[in-house]
């Protein structure tokens, strides 16, 4: 990983390629890498959609090494649907792909002269940049099988639906799974759109002919890696809970905590939660001859997606995410996980956010264009989104511009993103990040639920406003930290218990890179990768006024607990006070 | 004017109409009141459409006295079009009618528990609100006429059309004109929604029984007013130009002038110009029977609207602005009066603001919706915002949103309000405005053409940096005060270039409220209001970052001067500096 690639589609004369050492961003691997450089070099009243933007994409520090859970690409940009810089990132083989090819970053740059659409081929002899306008709005499953008749099975694929030709605010990017389906995504925030456009449709990752990455000291990497799984397989949650239902386990706990959002943030408890449960979901994924544990990319030992079939046991999508179930499921008022899994299939399939597709329906629900509850509708209107008509271009630009041309005043976002699976009402924790982070309301930015919840590394009560802000702050600088190492984020459950697992991914990344890291440098990383994100979000025109959740969660008490959000605005301003 | 009333449309067991003394904001009136009473009670952060908002409706501090002029209504809210404070005003009859009721404000406030629809209906006896769900979803014209049937024809009607009812962000509040026609709209920033979301139709203004507001020096009085008449008669602008074609006077000028924004800011200067101008409309006009010279409320000496008929001598709209003549023509490639006129009623009738929905057709030709030009199209795609299709709440929504669905990134807005008339690259002063002004990009907030291309007040060379900020502050100062006094704009041409018509103005003022009224008086009352908007838009998060031109402006010459948007980032932040 010491070269970068520079995709110039503005180039003169048609687009450049120019790959360069990696300079001054060395070290640097996938959130630290991507906000580092779009910090840096896009100007933050940029158009997200125009020449000044960047979309950069990056393996972690780990990625494309023996190591365990190392697959998380990412994908940075000044984000269309924020405003804001954001960070996306996911599973599938692209991460390791790309690291074993050497590349440290891939930054598509400028603005396209022309129409074309473009597929960039990147293997051991360099970069290839072909126009293919036969893509052209071809959605991910067919995009990646037609490529697949091209390329093979043996490379990883990057692909936009058409929700990103389109350049809708909730176009997400595509990352192919061992099994080459285009199942996992860069999702949040729009950066399937600023792929659109610069106009690339794909980008294909071939390392055949390419090693693993070794580590400068082998025997101690290996030996932390050893050390570092042992502590993933013995703790609950990495162990048990994700591997046999995967995310999907936490609509019973959130339902039982009253933390489950219900038909848009109306209540805390969904009658219908057990029908979604994850264990209802792996029960039935197995009876039709699925799987309820599967990993997104090799090197995973967590497992927690599975395969969703059909009554007739036909593939119909992976295991849909807790955030993708809640937001069709219960957002909606939905209580039927085959109308879920199509649902997931069709936002995978068209590459939109699963979240900010979700509860964009629940909005429209909210404004009278369907029912709560109305299943049929619910696929009518994602469908829209694919077929790109006006009612598809409204809810395709997510829950801020849907409640805006429909005239709602109830709109769960912050930043513009939509909030995700927890209220932040009973889960007062969850609402200091969504609120704070840089990167509009996102609940992987400062997982509280483990605390506030789970209690997993320790127990702050969900109700009271004491610890909150520490509890955010401290989760939010380790996320940073952890998205930069390539590593997935569910390993966070087990090293904020076990010590001796986070010193195994200490010694992971001090052996690899052969250095001695300690926890005094993971906490610099996570705030130095904050420091430059919020930065540029300052200079972008983000405020302290910003960072609050939207008023009625501060005005209408939800139930069960009957509480608002309290955390006050003068807590919440401290949150980056380090 | 001693009076304010507040209706609480969310009050237990229904509306609740509660008439109190002005107190606190004695004194005030216009933009003035609107602003102060906006900036103290309405929570920065509240929803535009909910109940924390507030639509505070005030004649100015002249209004409904025997003062020239002194015709202009401000409504002001948080908009929901720009999330800033807005004030936002109008002609008509309103004014004068709600000043002589003795009503200082009248403030809409709280949030519906039903969906009933409502009429308001004041009087010398009081107020009165009655449920009138007949009146739903008809357009200005037909709701007028139906209303008129009622309360016949010696009131002021304030409606809202379909718009305003879907809460459209560029939904208008129309008043009625002498002959009772919805022409003269407070326009800009989508204070129609806040209106249509507080479940108001129409406000019926009956001033039977009252009578002029009377001065406490009437002879001073008398006389100041006769010395200011004097002066807009004799001012080439206000006693013969505007009279004569009215403010479609600027299609010839501005188009010679390099400044005219042709085809979505892509050009200065427009080929089609001479068939919009408005010496060709006033001849149109005056051949069709129709009217070239017609004032919008009585009192009005300076007459600069007028009558446009049809080819058969029917009455089509009132004549449009130059800002209109340009968003629908110009701008969009289209140089038939006739086509304008058509969509200036149209704008009226569903109750839009012409500029935002002329600007948005622009924008949706850019993104391929209809081609430039196309004059059926832009009739079919404003008809679409009276159906409340999708693809016309779209439209509706302003061209901040319609860029944002369709994935266009040329869109000439700031803070999300469509830009008017007049291109800030060959004109440097206007750009100062609209990147600074506490309303979204806005034209009259501080309108340096007058100084810039018309030479009034001064000259500054538009083309040039120097002393394009000491001017747009200058006029900021000088309009905050001059809104607030329920003047209409236009005497500034008169009072920038005559001393003794400004001292006119002072001299009415102070006679009217029995004090001396100096300069310093006018610039401080200016400021006053200025930093109340500030000072909300800061608590609402609105930074230095805000106050920008979008990014096109400063990467894309302009011909025919081959010039970009020349004003530094640091000098614009000095235009508040005082």
């Amino acid at each position: 990983m010491d070269k970068i690639a520079r995709i110039d589609m503005g180039g003169v004369g048609g687009p450049t390629v120019t790959v360069t050492e990696v300079g001054e961003y060395a070290g640097l691997g996938g959130r630290a890498m991507t906000s580092i450089i779009v910090a840096t070099e896009v100007h933050p009243l940029a158009h997200p959609l125009g020449a000044e933007n960047k979309l950069v994409i990056s393996p972690g520090m780990l990625s494309g090494t023996a190591g365990a859970m190392t697959g998380r690409l990412s994908v940075g940009c000044k984000s269309p649907l924020t405003g804001t810089i954001k960070e996306s990132n996911a599973g599938g083989q692209a991460a390791q792909v790309l690291a074993r090819l050497g590349y440290a970053a891939v930054i598509l740059e400028g603005k396209p002269t022309t129409d074309d659409l473009y597929k960039l081929y990147i293997n051991k002899d360099g970069i290839k940049l072909t126009v293919d306008n036969s893509l052209r709005l071809l959605d991910n499953y067919p995009a990646v099988a037609k490529l697949r008749g091209e390329y093979g099975d043996k490379v990883a694929y990057m692909t936009i639906g058409s929700a990103g030709e389109r350049k809708l605010l909730s176009a997400s990017i595509a990352c192919t799974d061992p099994e080459l389906r285009p199942t996992r995504h860069c999702g949040r925030g729009g950066v399937g759109a600023v792929m659109g456009a610069k106009g690339i449709k794909a980008i294909i990752m071939d390392d055949a002919g390419m090693k693993m990455r070794p580590p400068k000291e082998p025997e101690r990497y290996r030996d932390a890696n050893r050390k570092f799984v042992e502590g993933l397989r013995k703790h609950p949650v990495t162990g048990e809970g994700l591997p046999a239902y995967g995310t999907n386990i936490l609509t019973n706990i959130l339902n039982e905590a009253g933390g489950y959002p219900t038909k848009n943030f109306r209540t805390g408890v969904y009658a219908g939660g057990s029908k979604l449960s994850g264990e209802a979901q792996a029960e039935l994924e197995i009876k039709r001859g699925g799987s309820a544990t599967h990993g997104c990319h090799r090197g995973c030992v967590i497992q927690c997606s599975g395969i969703y079939n059909d009554a007739n046991g036909n593939y119909v999508t992976k295991q849909p995410e807790y955030e993708t179930v809640w937001s069709h499921g219960g957002h909606c008022g939905i209580d039927d996980l085959d109308t879920v899994a199509t649902l997931d299939y069709m936002d995978d399939n068209i590459g939109v956010d699963t979240i900010e597709m979700g509860v964009t329906i629940g909005v429209a629900m909210d404004a009278g264009v369907i029912e709560f509850g109305d299943k049929e509708g619910a696929i009518r209107l994602v469908n829209e989104v694919g077929l790109g008509t006006p009612l598809g271009r409204i809810l395709g630009s997510g829950a801020a511009i849907t409640g805006k041309v429909f005239g709602v005043e109830r709109v769960p976002v912050v930043k513009d993103q939509a909030l995700p699976a927890y209220d932040p009402r009973p889960i007062q924790g969850i609402g200091v990040t969504y609120a704070t982070t840089t990167q509009g309301a996102d609940h992987t930015a400062g997982y509280a639920i483990a605390t506030n919840i789970l209690k997993v590394g320790g127990d702050v009560d969900p109700l009271k406003t004491e610890g909150q802000v520490e509890l955010s702050r401290n989760l939010q600088i380790a996320t940073a930290a952890i998205d930069s190492t390539g590593m997935c984020l569910f390993i966070a459950f087990a090293i904020m218990d076990q010590p001796e697992t986070f010193q195994a991914l200490l010694d992971m990344l001090g052996s690899f890179y052969g250095i001695t890291m300690t926890g005094d440098d993971v906490v610099a990383l996570g705030k130095k990768v904050l420091s430059a994100e919020r930065d540029f979000n300052k200079r972008a025109g983000f405020t302290a006024a910003h960072d609050r959740l939207p008023r009625f969660f501060y005005n209408e008490p939800v139930a069960p607990h009957n509480q608002v959000f309290q955390i006050t605005d003068e807590e919440l301003d401290t949150v980056f006070n380090w």
